[in-house]
C-alpha cells in the first residue's frame, strides 16, 4: 500500500490550488483535494456525517476526471462515454471510518483508479487529517458502465479504455474486500422495517436517478435508535443492485446481527440491511459496523470547559 | 449601496486563502469567501439548490465571526455570549436569487453586519459569479440573542456590544424590507397542506434545534408540484417565530396567491406559507416568488450540443 507511505502535510502545495478544486500528484496517478469541514456538514455533535464524507469522495473522483482532462458533458463520463451515451454506476462501496473530522478541520482526500476484472474500474480513496496526518477514512469502490437510454450495463468500449487505461494504478485495494456474503433479508427475518421512504426532489443527481450517497442516509436513518444514540458508524459495505428514480417508494429492512447482546451496552454492533422497492425488487444490500461513540467523551469535556469559562466570568 | 460598487474579480487574493476559509477585506468590515459549487450541491438540472446557497451564506457568516477573532465555543457566538449562555437566532431572512450557479462555478460571498433596532443585528450578503462578476444573490437577515438554557430572547449585553459593535457598518440593507404583512394561514384558507413532516437526525445543528436552512427545504418540497416543475424560486421572505427540535412534527400550509391564473403557464407565481407544529404553535411564515425556469432553455441547448458531438463521431 505505497499510497499511504509518502503522505505528508503539504501546505505550500495548496497555494497552487487557489479554487480548492484539487490537483494531480504522484506521477499523475493520484488526485489530491482538500476540504474544510463546513458548519452545514456537521451535526449536533460537531462532527461530519458519513454522507458528508461520501460526498467528499464523490467530489474528488469527479475532479480527478476533470483534472485529467477527461470530463465530457456527463457526471464523470469521459468524452467517448458521452458519445456512446454511457454513464458510470457504482456496484460496490466499502468505507472504513477511523475518526470523523470536526467542524473547521481540513481533510485531504487522495484518490486513484485501477482495473477491476474485465469490465469494471476500482476507485480507492484515503482521507487524512491535514493537521495531524492521521488517516481518517479509507474507501474502495467498483464502477461499471450503463447505457443512459436503455439503463442496461455495458462493457468498457475500446475507445473508453484508451482514455482511462493510462490512469490505472497497479496496486492492491486500500481495503481488503469484505468477502462475507450479504444476506437477502425479508419481512419475516428482519428485526426492523421502515416503510414508505421516498426520494426528495433534491436527491436526484445529474444522471437522473437517486445518487448513491442518499441510500446511505436512508440506511442510517432507519438503524435502531438505541444504536444511533450510543454508537457511531465505523464501517459500511454496500452492494448496489438497481437504480431508483423520483417516483420510487422504498422500504428499509435491518437485522442486528452482531455485538453479542444488548444494543445499548458499550460493545460493538453489526447490522445487515436491505433497501427494496415497496413492490419487490431489491435496490441494495449493506452491512454496517458500529462502535461506541467517542463523541460521548468529547461531549463531557466540552461541558467541563464551558463550566470553567462560566466560573471564571 | 457602496458594497456593490467596488467589486472586481480578485484571483490573486485567493492565493492568500489557501484553505478556502475566507478573509476580511475592505477596511476590516466586509468578509469575503469563495465557494466552488460541488457535484453534491446541485440537482438534476446541474444548478445549486436554494438550500446550498443559504448554507454558503451561513458558512460565510460563521467564518466572518471566526476571522474577526470573535468565535467563542458556540455556533457564531462570541466569547462574551458563551460566558452568558447566549446563542444567535434568526428572526427574519430575505433572499433574492437572480441566477442559480451551476456545478463547477465559483462564487464569491461578501458579508457584513449592521445594527438592527436596539437589540438586533442585521447581516447582509451579496453573492457574485467569480468569472463574470454578475450578482447572483442578495440577502438580508435579522438576528437576536437567545439564552441557551431558558430558550428566551435576550437583550444584547454591553459586554457583547463592545465585541461586535466595531464591526457594524453604517449602510442601508442590501434588500429593501418586504413590508407586506405575511398572513397567518389556517386549514380552511390554505390551498395545499402537507402533514407529518419530521426532522431528520442530521437536520439538527450545534445549537440543538432544527437549523434555519432546513425549514426552506420543507417549504420548497411542499410547494405545488406544477410550480416546482416549471418554475424556479426567485425570492424568499422568512419570519421565524419559534424553534423546533428533534421530536417536533410539523405541517406545511401553502397558498398560491399571485401569478394571476393557471400555475403551469409561463407567468410569475407568488406563494404564502406557514409551517406549524401539528399541535398548534407556528414555527414560521414565509412568502416565495417563482419565475419560469430558465433551465428549460439551457436544457434544450445541452441536448443540442450532445447531438452535434454524436454526429461528429
Amino acid at each position: 500500500q505505497w499510497m499511504m507511505l509518502d503522505w505528508k502535510p503539504r501546505r505550500p502545495d495548496m497555494l497552487t490550488d487557489p479554487f480548492g478544486l484539487g490537483k494531480i500528484v504522484q506521477d499523475g496517478l493520484v488526485f489530491s483535494q482538500n476540504f474544510s469541514i463546513r458548519s452545514y456538514e456537521v451535526g449536533a455533535d460537531r462532527t461530519a456525517s458519513i454522507e458528508t464524507l461520501m460526498n467528499h469522495l464523490q467530489e474528488t473522483a469527479l475532479n480527478h476526471v476533470k483534472g485529467a482532462g477527461l470530463l465530457g458533458d456527463g457526471f464523470g463520463a469521459t468524452p467517448e462515454m458521452c458519445k456512446k451515451n454511457l454513464i458510470w454506476v457504482v456496484t460496490k462501496m466499502h468505507v472504513v471510518v477511523d475518526r470523523y473530522p470536526a467542524w473547521g478541520d481540513v481533510v485531504q482526500v487522495n484518490s486513484w483508479v485501477a482495473a477491476s476484472g474485465k469490465n469494471g474500474m476500482r476507485r480507492d480513496w484515503i482521507v487524512h487529517d491535514c493537521k495531524t496526518g492521521d488517516i481518517l477514512t479509507r474507501a474502495s469502490s467498483v464502477w461499471v458502465m450503463m447505457n443512459k437510454e436503455t439503463r442496461r450495463l455495458s462493457k468498457i468500449p475500446d475507445e473508453v479504455r484508451v482514455e482511462i487505461g493510462p490512469y490505472f494504478v497497479d496496486s492492491p485495494p486500500v481495503l481488503d474486500e469484505d468477502s462475507r456474503k450479504l444476506p437477502k433479508l425479508n419481512e419475516s427475518t428482519a428485526d426492523y422495517i421502515c416503510t414508505g421512504l421516498t426520494p426528495k426532489r433534491s436527491d436526484l443527481d445529474v444522471n437522473l436517478h437517486v445518487n448513491n450517497v442518499k441510500y446511505v442516509g436512508w440506511i442510517v436513518e432507519s438503524a435502531p435508535p438505541p444504536i444511533l444514540e450510543s454508537h457511531e458508524l465505523s464501517s459500511l459495505t454496500l452492494e448496489y443492485r438497481r437504480e431508483c428514480g423520483r417516483d420510487s417508494v422504498l422500504r428499509s429492512l435491518t437485522n442486528v446481527s452482531g455485538g453479542g447482546g444488548g444494543l445499548v451496552d458499550s460493545g460493538y454492533v453489526e447490522c445487515e440491511h436491505m433497501l427494496r422497492l415497496e413492490d419487490g425488487p431489491e435496490i441494495l444490500k449493506a452491512r454496517t459496523e458500529w462502535r461506541p461513540k467517542y463523541a460521548n467523551i468529547l461531549g463531557s469535556l466540552g461541558q467541563l470547559s464551558e463550566l470553567s469559562v462560566a466560573e471564571s466570568a
